[in-house]
Parts: C-alpha cells; structure tokens; sequence
C-alpha cells in the first residue's frame, strides 16, 4: 500500500494532530473527540455550524472550520461515521447561546449517528439543535449506503453559505432555511478514473480496468451509473453536466454556483482542463455561472476523478457565497 | 492513460484556458504566447515578476499569479520550459517602468530560455532585467537536467515573499536582493511513492516497484539519492528533515518558513499526517517553525509524494511573507 502514513490504526488521529501543527491560532483539535475547532469560537448569541462525517474527504469537513464557515467538525474513521458521542460534544461545546445547526450528508449511518446525537443534546442540556441533510447526487436513486440520494459536493456549498449567514447573526431557523434551500437547488455528479485505496483495507476498493472509467461513482467508490472506456475530456464533462441539468432546478433567471471537484489523486491541471469543457457546455445551454471553484474540496482518498456540483443561486446565495471566509479550505475576503 | 485530457497535444492550452475561465476578474491568459497574466495590471512605476518553467507543476506558476505575488507566468509543455519569446512577451508586457525580476528555476533549458530573453528585452526595448535563480534540493549536486542543484519548493517561498517587496514598492535591485536572500537561506528534499505520468508520453516516466519508495526524486521524476523499501511516515520525515537539516544555514536564534508539498497524487489526509512528523523532528532538534504552509503547491502531474523545503528566516522575510497575498494558489490577509 502506497500511503505516507504510520500505521492503518492511527492514520486519523495523525492527521489531526497534523491539522492542528499546521494552523496553530486558527484550529484547535480535541484528539479524545476526534473534533477540528475554531482556535477563537465565536461570539455568543451566533448560531454556531458543526459538520462531520468519514475522514478521508479532506479538506472537508475540518479544513472548512473557521470564521464565516463551520465552528466545529467530528471526524470519524476514514469512510466511517463519526459517533454520537463526538456529535454531542461538538454540539456542546460551540454552542453560543443561539442554537446549533446539524450539516450531515446523507449515508445511513451519519444521519442516524447526527439524529441520535441531537436528541442526546435536548435531553441533556436542552440547546437548539437544527439539522440539514444534503442529498445532491443524481447518479443513484438509493446507493449501497443510503435510503435516497447521496449527499456529496453541495455540502461544501451550505457549510459556505450557511456559515455566512451565522456570521452575520441569522437565526437557527433562518440558517438552516438557507443551508436547506441551497442543498435543494444544488445537484451533483461524480466520475473516476481510479480506485481509492482504504488504509485498513490495504488494497483498492474496487477494480477499474485499465481502459474504463466509472460514471457516478461515490465518494466512498461505491458503485456509480455504468463503466465505459475512458472518454476525451470533452465527453466525460457531457456525462457529469448533462444528467445535473436534467434534475437541476428550473432557472427563473438564475444563474449558478459551480465547483469542480477534483476525488484527491488528481492533478489541478486536469482539474482546469475539465472546468473549460465544463464552462462551455453550460454556456451552450445557456447556463450561466455565477460563481466557481476548481480545485480539491470533496474527496476520496486517492482516487483519480472529478465531480461536478451545481447550485442554482438567488440573490441571497450569492450575497453570502461572497461573504468573508476564513478556513484552511477556503480563504477569501479576510 | 487515466487521464482527464482530451488529447497529449493540446493539454496545456486546454487547461490554461480553464483556468481564465475558473478565474474571471481575476487572471487573463494570452493562449498565443501560453501566458498568465493579472487581469488589473499593477500600478506604473512598481517592479514586476514573472517567473515559468514547464507545465505539470501547477498550482505553480500561473496559479501564483495576482496581487502579491507574480504579474505573469510562462506555461511551457509539459515539463519543458517556456521558450524565449514567451517571456520576452511576458517581461514587456507586466514592465511598469521599474524593471522586471524574473525567478527562474535551476533547470538548464528554463535558465538558458530565461537568459536569451533577458538579452533580447535589453537589445530591443531596454526593460531592466534582473534574474534570480533557485536551487534549493538538497537531494543531488548535478541531476539529469541541471548542473548544480535543482530549484524546487523554495521557488514559491521566493515568489510569495519577492512579490511583497515588489507590491511594496521596492525597487528593482531591492526585490531581487531579497528573492536572492531567500532562495540562499532555503533549502528542500523530496520524495516519491508513485511514478508520474507524462501525457505525451502515455506511460510513467519510471517504474517504481510496489513496496518502495525513491527518496530524493526531482520534480520531473528525474532520479533522487536511492530507493528503500516503503517505511512509516515518521521514518520519511526523518529522510526529508536530516538533509535539509544539515545544509541549512545557522539559525542565530532565527527560526524557519516551513512548505510540506504534495506532488499530486497524495491526498491532504496523507500530507497533515506527513507535517506531524516534520513539526515533531524540528521541534527535536530545536527548530523553531515561525510559519509553516501544509498542501499542493509544486506538484509532479499524478505523482504520489511530497517534498520538504525550509527556509531559514529573518524578520523582513517573515513581515513580507505575512503580507497580503490574492492568487488563486495563495490567499491570505485580502
């Protein structure tokens, strides 16, 4: 197994620690808890964000704590959940007074673990808790690890735009307004040229031929649409814009909030080239696009591939997309 | 090939067009000469910088290209330096009447091309040059493509930290005295697990067999010191730390700007891992890390791996790397 790391066992708990030596002042992390802080929490009476889910995904989620985005995140083993336990000491300790908004994407095991956390939190200490399930991923209908669709790349997207609002003071209910309506305008598609390699596993995940690619895929290399030889760039960007148009909301006008997402194992080079056959199909489909990201934000150990998420944005959404951001993941305005 | 391209020939103009359109507002790219360029020019009478060298190495240089940093960038094939006249159009375009410092690797093509454009811009329209060249990789004494030392990671430090002094106003003989002081006080090692794979080439640039790893590769995949069997994390910082350790300049209290590079193919999991091992051995042998910046910076196509540079730094060097930075590869403080 190619990996820089020591052991399987400890691979997570290293990388944590890693985080914290690497933004000293700007993340603190709970190694017990397996949490990412913010270094200074922020001021009371703000709704505070927490997210969490497998590891494996990085800079998701902990690399997205900061001002005007998460306040906390739960790390869980790599592809694995994060347990109630963490959740409810996150929800607990970033509280300010205002309430805790809940982002979780949707595999069976996040969403159960977040749900039997929030109760835990009302039983115990009565904080607000609101939750927001993302569900963008229009490959499968149900997958081998959720009821509905997955949630994958527009999370990146409500942890920004939520994260805004609370920053400007919004209340829970209106924090999770926002974050819910922008997973439902969002819609997501993923590809891979490559397995990913889980550490305990040892070996990859699945078997891609040399020739194929693999269309849909999950961020966890659970099974997509269908394989096919690999494609020029031009025809993989059809595959992933194509069926995200198919089931992205209707425009009124609107225009879009774009990222391209590289899967860890791609090189940015790549990533732009796709972003160009990209820009254009929507172009020629008249889709405008307000905003974009190109780089790695949403992925899958090693593995070689992109994603493409598309948000359908009002006014609102790109007034708080624009906000000052201040994470390791994602810096603009600060 | 599992690559996202559409085809070896046109990679570098179709990513180069992906990234101005990823980058409206913000970059221009001029497909003609493959160059990068500020889309708000700086004001007249400030030193400018370009630098370049061959593709495949992105975020650098075009995405180090912005408002603190460098004015344009040549993109030459991939790993192939730039020629002449796309740098001679570089330096006479971003030139705002106080001269143009171009930082060039030590690789013998781009010092060649980097040379005869200097020449030529001073024959035809008297732009004052001045060139600074790194060679921080403490790996190899002369490689396959340099004679003396490669220039590596240090390059970005130089970069981020001449292009404040050029923001500031400095003149000319100032900013390449300080890019100069930083390359003399930087040195790095890297290491690979995987090969890369060159497009035009269609297959890896060497064979790398399943249980080792070459410790002291170059950025091309050029031959480092030796090849050893895969060991643990902690094992390889100790590869990377004591090298670089031992060709640094003395610290006279002074402590260092730390870069732990991803090659491209290595997951951010991988690479915060990797930085705990690093912090944890400077902090043995009583190095002080002042600042420290932990991802993809200059990066080998797919390549798994990473690279170590430090740089020993004084308190001018550390003022102007905290100074406002706005790239798409650094951002920081704007």
């Amino acid at each position: 197994m190619k990996k820089l790391i020591n052991s399987a066992d400890s691979v997570v708990a290293d990388a944590l620690a890693g985080m914290a030596a690497a933004h000293p002042g700007e993340l603190e992390v709970d190694l017990d808890n397996r949490l990412v802080y913010r270094a200074t929490p922020k001021e009371q009476g703000k709704v505070a964000i927490i997210s969490g889910g497998g590891s494996g995904h990085e800079p998701l989620h902990g690399g997205f704590v900061g001002t005007g985005m998460l306040d906390a995140a739960c790390a869980g083993e790599v592809f694995t959940s994060p347990v109630p336990d963490q959740i409810v000491a996150a929800t607990t300790a970033v509280d300010r007074g205002a309430g805790v908004l809940h982002i979780v994407k949707n595999y069976t095991g996040d969403v159960m673990n977040f749900e039997m956390a929030a109760e835990i939190v009302d039983m115990e200490s009565g904080i607000q808790v609101a939750t927001v399930v993302t569900n963008d991923d229009v490959a499968v209908e149900d997958s081998l690890y959720t009821a509905g669709r997955r949630g994958v790349g527009v999370t990146v997207l409500v942890e920004k735009i939520a994260g805004a609002a609370a920053e400007e003071g919004q209340s829970l209910e209106e924090v999770a307004r926002i974050a819910a309506a922008v997973n439902d305008a969002g819609r997501s598609m993923g590809m891979a040229l490559t397995s990913c390699t889980v550490p305990a596993n040892g070996k990859p995940s699945f078997d891609l031929p040399e020739e194929e690619m693999e269309i849909g895929i999950g961020i966890h290399g659970e099974p997509g649409r269908h394989r096919e030889p690999i494609a020029p760039a031009s025809q993989i960007a059809a595959r992933l814009v194509e069926p995200i148009l198919a089931e992205l909301p209707a425009g009124d006008g609107r225009g879009v909030i774009a990222l391209l997402n590289g899967m860890g194992g791609t090189p940015l080079l790549e990533l732009y080239l796709m972003y160009d056959e990209v820009a254009r199909l929507l172009a020629d489909a008249g889709v405008v696009v307000e905003r974009r990201l190109v780089g790695n934000y949403i992925t899958s150990l090693d593995m070689a591939g992109c994603s493409l998420t598309l948000v359908r944005a009002d006014d609102e959404m790109l007034r708080l997309w624009d906000a000052p951001v201040s994470t390791p993941g994602l810096r603009w305005g600060i």
